[in-house]
């Protein structure tokens, strides 16, 4: 796969408020229709995780959660809320760390992340009563939105369904790929590629999808900017014609995690 | 820091192979030159570690290196040359992880990765005879790339040198950001922004310079393409006047590592 090729991502502008039951797709294309623009074979359309749990209806009232032992536990030992704890327990297969500076759990996504991705902010119903929780299947959250924009436009863009995440080591977060159709999630050049001067590259294998969304979730902004969604072009040497693995496919498996 | 505007990155066509004391600035100023372009105040110029380090001179012949007795008991538990085992001693704080996958080390500059940032591919003299080092300073180098091209051009762009790196639970490497001068290296919206509903945003520090160097290393490709340097253009806004801090700044203090 040929790589020298510029790329750019651009914030689609002008998106609404998105509640349960709306179509990110129908909205993608609409606001691509107000500037003149469609959205191509060989795009990669990134959708926040925020509107894609907002329109799947993941909001629950905090005041409808009922904390058994374990969650009032976990939640003395980080400072949390019990029902929010109950809900970080529920969402979870591990959690992995529980102080008072954050609940690092794995998802039963098997995504590795703080609260296990649950988020307070740009919740509209209440002051801090709501929260939203990821899609249950963020990669089958992919391939519908991707089928229905191929629906609508009769082009194949690549769907990624993006989070900011933290990191071990370094400070900060940065866009990641948690859903994904139509994409390769893995640019795997071991063995295959050359270098420069004609040897075997030897364990290189590019986190394409992740690399995507971190750039859109660059462009896209935190907060009030409100640019859930951002396309990214010159990337279509990695759109595939099948929906692929998903983003799940770039899960390490524990028992190989180098870094752990 | 508004943050809605569309990103470019575009690889630089047509860099030579750099050799110890060639001048990166120059050439970049040269191969914009020649597609008709300069290099502005706002740009981002993304620099791959490979080259910098080749311009530093720290290429090292693996015959040249005494393996002592700790690097000898390191090279059998990894099933590495002794050599190799000896320079990534040599380059690390720590080693944190060897097994016969990989030896992950703490390299001097606090960045965590796989065997201390040495690499084998790319480098032109003998067949795996000899290795790169990272630069001593990447943060330095960064700011020394970013003068020079100051006074080359009367511009002040953001300089950025990149390199790929493993993550914690997930597949495959991304860019990151390992040395840095005049880019907001940490936008930290904490307590300082506000969501679409007009709360306080509670944990935002956005990783911009490793979401930078994410996007380049994507579009530079690895292996044989070449093109080491790319020119990232719409985050004006995270340039600075002053070099800051360097992304030395983006490494998390051990003690509040929630993710080791």
């Amino acid at each position: 796969m040929q790589a020298q090729k510029p790329l750019s991502v651009s914030p689609l502008q002008g998106m609404p408020l998105f509640a349960p039951g709306m179509s990110v797709a129908a909205e993608v294309v609409a606001a691509m229709l107000r500037d003149g623009d469609v959205v191509r074979s060989g795009d990669i359309v990134v959708v926040a995780q925020k509107i894609v749990s907002k329109v799947e209806g993941r909001i629950v009232r905090l005041a409808d959660v009922q904390p058994g032992a374990p969650a009032r536990e976990l939640a003395a030992k980080a400072a949390r809320e019990p029902e929010m704890a109950q809900l970080i327990l529920d969402e979870s297969s591990e959690i992995l760390r529980a102080t008072l500076a954050a609940i690092i759990a794995r998802h039963k996504t098997g995504h590795v992340l703080a609260n296990a991705g649950i988020d307070a902010s740009n919740v509209e119903h209440g002051d801090g009563g709501t929260v939203l929780l990821w899609p249950t299947d963020p990669d089958a959250s992919a391939r519908a939105i991707r089928a229905e924009l191929a629906a609508l436009t009769g082009q194949h863009p690549a769907v990624v369904i993006a989070d900011s995440l933290g990191r071990a080591w370094r400070i900060g977060t940065v866009g990641a790929a948690i859903g994904c159709a139509g994409l390769c999630v893995l640019d795997d050049r071991r063995g295959t590629g050359q270098d420069l001067f004609g040897r075997t590259l030897q364990a290189t294998v590019i986190a394409v999808a992740d690399a995507v969304a971190a750039m859109a979730v660059l462009a896209m902004g935190e907060g009030a900017e409100g640019t859930p969604v951002a396309l990214v072009r010159g990337g279509g040497h990695w759109v595939t014609d099948d929906d692929g693995p998903g983003a799940a496919s770039a899960l390490r498996p524990q028992a190989e995690d180098m870094f752990r």
